[in-house]
């Protein structure tokens, strides 16, 4: 029985690390260090340094690449699902070439495995091979609390409902229904500029939360969506890359 | 200028703190320790328990009992609100009566500060009371996240939404529009009993998540609804005191 840890890492930061997290990586016996290609190679270089300046006790470290996504594919649920599947291939054969069947190998996933990740589907195909393995996930902290954390402001109003939702769901159905407030993450495209009633909308934005380019905006939607959009622009050309997220609220009545 | 951190502490176990919240309040002057009322004296006890196993230095610490909320008062929403100016008051005395004007004071939030937690509002009202005071908020493990990774699942479907509410909100306007997975926090009641499709609804229960006492209950909610009731029931009776929580999700049709 192979133990798989997916560890969530928090967003950019070493000092995001909760105890467990640490705890889990030293136990290891194998850590999975993806690459991610060139343009987030930033974040290679994170897992490297928890590798190498948190861990007490440094484990194997196999580093692989990720495989492109062919964002080519005519529905993009295909698309991610064909990845997903090289993806699980390229795991199980690094857990064959670099472990024995009954190691401890753990993957450090960027913000929380939870959320927006992929990690938990790939270890389901895994199990789906028929790989004898059992998965232990350990929780970190998403961008959207850190996005939280550095405007300072509540998630949710007073006993009132949230949405998690992306960038994608935002552009083909606008506001969603059932709550006041949204949360988007995985927008590569401003989506909100495409909303209808700005003038009732505030907006808390942040580019790379919690790292040291850490870029925050606030304000009523209508009054800073260019400038949001102007400075995400900006700093994804002087970075080569950006990860971004936002909150937005409709003003009450 | 007062330095206000709030730290968010996780959920039960210290192993969930961050290495940024341990910092925070090790260079924290004073720590105010709410007490909140015998049947949550475990959470006062794992309060306690960071401050003299995890800290390498101890700052000074005053404990606090809460105001007990009222719960008669006819509007919930009211009843919160003075609850929570009553909490600012004591806050005010206690940081005017234990530090000086330029200290550092820290406040452990159960969870994260963002997320259903009445911290962020209460240090509204001390800036609106006239304190000067510069709020920090280290974000924690929230309790949401404890579920998703003792059940090993995902919060959201592949690219979907998904909404955080309140057991209150469920009762009042049943499942929420615009989502097929639903997150439910601060339910004492029980209340996906009232929902009326539970044949085509999975849901995963948690009863003191990431705790020592932690128990789960995961399978379609028409098949285990009545077990979760009755082992809610008998874990509150046997603890003197439950939080709990859960996430569901509609089968696709």
């Amino acid at each position: 029985m192979i133990a798989l840890s997916l560890v969530g890492i928090g967003s950019g930061n070493p000092d995001h690390l909760t105890l467990q997290a640490i705890k889990t990586l030293e136990a290891a016996d194998l850590i999975l260090l993806p690459r991610k290609g060139d343009e987030k190679s930033d974040l290679a270089d994170l897992r490297r340094g928890i590798v190498a300046e948190v861990l007490q006790t440094a484990p194997k470290v196999v580093e692989f690449d990720y495989p492109v996504r062919d964002a080519k594919t005519p529905k993009y649920l295909d698309g991610v699902n064909t990845w997903h599947d090289a993806l699980a291939k390229i795991w199980s054969g690094l857990i064959h070439d670099h472990s024995g069947s009954d190691a401890h190998v753990a993957l450090m996933v960027w913000g929380d495995p939870s959320l927006y990740d992929s990690t938990l589907r790939i270890a389901d195909r895994l199990k789906a091979q028929g790989l004898q393995i059992d998965v232990q996930v350990v929780p970190g902290i998403t961008s959207l609390q850190m996005l939280t954390a550095a405007h300072a402001i509540p998630l949710n109003d007073l006993g009132a409902p949230v949405i998690i939702t992306t960038g994608r769901q935002l552009r083909d159905h606008g506001w969603p229904l059932g709550a006041d407030t949204v949360a988007v993450m995985l927008d590569g495209e401003c989506s909100f500029q495409h909303l209808s009633d700005a003038q009732q909308i505030d907006i808390w934005w942040g580019g790379y939360v919690g790292m040291p380019q850490q870029v925050l905006r606030a304000g009523l939607l209508a009054e800073i969506s260019d400038d949001i959009i102007q400075t995400r622009a900006e700093a994804r050309a002087e970075n080569g890359w950006i990860m971004d997220i936002y909150l937005m609220r409709k003003r009450a009545d």
